[in-house]
């Protein structure tokens, strides 16, 4: 059994939004992100994204019925992103995130972006 | 959505060896517990089951072949506990995890005892 610490695996991570996989559970992966600026809107076609702040804050942008709601996330705080709901995290400064995510997942989802990684690193 | 601040939510858990279920994604539960102790042995036939700690620290005990193997975890650790593979946590002192668990199997696995809880609280 592998032991990874999750606030030193951002040491690993040199860049901004390139999530690394940390673990794998259950069909499930176990991505960390350090994050800052603003993501693209995107939405998940089939799966569900739970994110945990580690460090740090961030707020998700939703958006439904073309209207917009903006939810602050604060360090040690976790919530859910429901299947299809189209979504953006923003961050003032960088913040460091852990996620669960389906593997078959793009980090942007439904749409291909400047932001889009196809690959993965573990750590 | 709901946001959950993860160790605010151990002021809700009044006591050791109950997993209390703080989130739901893909199938698989995020589960939050205090343990004190030493734990039962068991293992969990159809899942992973990870463990993440919140504060404190703890042992993960491995049984393979008659052999016993002790891992240690302290804060921000995180690890996978494969599928089949025979465990039990033990804390000197009280320790908060996070876990990703399978919802179809019991917090003892495959055996019933003391510890087992056929049903946990929602955060």
């Amino acid at each position: 059994m592998r032991v990874i610490n999750i606030p030193g695996g951002f040491d690993q991570i040199s860049t901004i939004w390139s999530p690394h996989i940390a673990g794998r559970v259950n069909g499930q992966e176990v991505r960390l992100a350090r994050i800052e600026g603003a993501f693209d809107w995107h939405r998940h076609a089939k799966a569900d994204e739970a994110f945990f702040v580690i460090k740090g804050a961030f707020e998700m942008h939703f958006r439904e019925n073309n209207e917009e709601r903006h939810v602050p996330l604060g360090e040690g705080d976790f919530c859910v992103v429901p299947v299809g709901v189209e979504h953006r995290p923003i961050a003032g400064a960088e913040c460091w995130i852990m996620m669960i995510a389906d593997p078959g997942e793009l980090n942007t989802g439904d749409v291909v972006t400047q932001k889009t990684k196809h690959v993965l690193p573990q750590l």
